[in-house]
């Protein structure tokens, strides 16, 4: 990774979902790099916020349990922050369809209170928020770029496209500093390894490693982009690192090396030494969310701050089992 | 206009909002087709709901005051219906930026219980949602289709587009009957006229009427496409007794001959045969959320349902004044 002390040494930092999967390794490289971490984290049982996930650098972040919903809470969090990086959202497709007003309250509600804290008690601070690639539904082209229209499938990716849109009406109204990251499948080291509502290649890791099947739907042949963590943390501290050409702008990530669902499952099995996949038929309720191949082109991301992908798929597989392997426990 | 009773005859109908501008003129219209007309209204002061506007119909609708924020309420008032005409949502481009959780609240949570309601008790009735140019955003080609990227440059524009998202993800996944007609600037009898939060034109009309000075920001040559709201109503009328060709469409409405807010501004002082106009600069918060030129290329629906509009602006603000001078007491 690119040494980030000179920028953010002494940079008070807030993340929400700071406990969970990418949070968490922010906090960590954050801390490493000399900046004031503060995290918030809902903890909401079915969502990725695990204690164990900050334990290497827990006295020297600031942790807070508590949900955006809470607007006078986010309001002490944000106040006086260099940077938040707004990741703890709720992440499932399939529960932003059978309970859609819980997304709502989350993800739409609960990020105004954010972008509303930030305008009032610290209109400086850059907020970089974690899109997805949901945003964008049934690609029409592909590798899609960031003009691609956003049609979303479900309500999650409803509901991410507009909480992103409020943080640019923020900025061209209020002043407020946004941007957008909007991240494909990142897999790695500190995901919630207890269900496969979101994640799927961390749960379908967890399988293997179980000795389990993996149940492919349809013929595993729809194209996937995946990012290992550690190239999605990079990315976000470069897009906090360099406001100057991120400010205002949306940009996505992609692993630059794209795979079938069935071969990178292929993988992971190897990766595992142990378990097994078979083809089974779509369930409807998942086919009609289904978006389809996702294939990125991150140029424009690669332009603005130089980032690009740099472990491949093998390495960042044997790395996320080595991982688990050592910390069971706390994950399964 | 075409004769509905052929379609419309015995058909139950609920609109939200029905109390208020577009609401109360399609109340009218169906009720004379011979429908089972249903009206919720939440009377919230500031929006456009009012008793007068139902005068004509008042024993032959189901009136009842309630919110679409009750889902309950929604759930009673859906049941058993065959068409839902929903039009009753907030509509102030500047109070969703003073209060945006508001506009949250009513927009996507009110909208989402009604399909939700919709989903669960009369899965076959078809929705016709009430979107809006706001929608677009600034424009980057124009005359604008409905292809065109959405990117409001307001909370209440992004929240129109998650809401009309809502409805076209319930399609694809529970098979809801989802059509959406996005409505550009609509004049015309029955709006409100106690602020210009909203209508500009039925504003400049009452400012005209009392004689006094009307304030256009800039230059006043920002170019807009008008409808008169008999043609709006006529395309809802339509959009909902062709569901053949708009079940799981967006589309939008316009003009066909676009005019400078200007010239629109002189129109409406000789309509009215009083007031006079002055130019002024942008107040900063209303130049920050300002869309610029629209118009619009409403051929996609014209092929649709043969709809085209058939009001010129003249004729059209002399029906809309001599509507306010009988009525003046019941708008004032």
């Amino acid at each position: 990774m690119v040494d980030h002390h000179e920028f953010y040494r002494d940079k008070r930092v807030l993340i929400t979902g700071g406990m969970g999967f990418l949070g968490s390794h922010l906090a960590i490289e954050l801390v490493g790099a000399g900046a004031e971490v503060s995290v918030l984290d809902a903890m909401i049982p079915i969502f990725g916020g695990n204690e164990f996930n900050l334990e290497p650098v827990h006295d020297r972040v600031r942790t807070r349990v508590g949900d955006i919903r809470d607007a006078e809470l986010v309001e002490e969090m944000v106040e006086g922050q260099d940077l938040l990086f707004h990741i703890g959202m709720q992440t499932s497709h399939v529960d932003s369809m059978t309970d859609p007003l819980w997304d709502v309250d989350i993800n739409c509600r609960g990020t105004m209170n954010v972008y509303e804290a930030v305008r009032r008690h610290a209109p400086e601070c850059h907020v970089i928020y974690a899109g997805t690639r949901g945003q964008y539904g049934v690609l029409r082209s592909s590798p899609v770029t960031e003009e691609h229209p956003m049609s979303p499938t479900d309500i999650y990716g409803v509901n991410k496209v507009a909480a992103e849109q409020y943080g640019f009406v923020y900025g061209r109204a209020h002043g407020l500093r946004f941007s957008s990251l909007r991240v494909s499948n990142t897999y790695g080291p500190r995901h919630q390894m207890k269900h496969g509502k979101y994640g799927i290649l961390n749960w379908f890791l967890r399988l293997a490693m179980d000795d389990a099947t993996i149940s492919l739907f349809g013929d595993g042949a729809q194209k996937r982009d995946y990012n290992f963590v550690d190239d999605v943390t990079e990315a976000f501290l470069l897009c906090g690192a360099r406001p100057e050409s991120t400010v205002g702008e949306a940009f996505h990530l992609g692993g630059g090396r794209p795979s079938t669902l069935r071969s990178a499952t292929e993988m992971v099995i190897t990766a595992a030494g142990s378990g097994r996949y078979e083809l089974t038929p779509w369930p409807g309720e998942r086919k009609a969310i289904e978006a389809g191949d996702f294939v990125a082109d991150h140029s424009k991301f690669s332009q603005a701050t130089g980032w690009r992908p740099r472990v491949e798929m093998e390495e960042g597989l044997a790395r996320t089992v080595e991982y688990y392997r050592r910390h069971k426990q706390h994950y399964w």
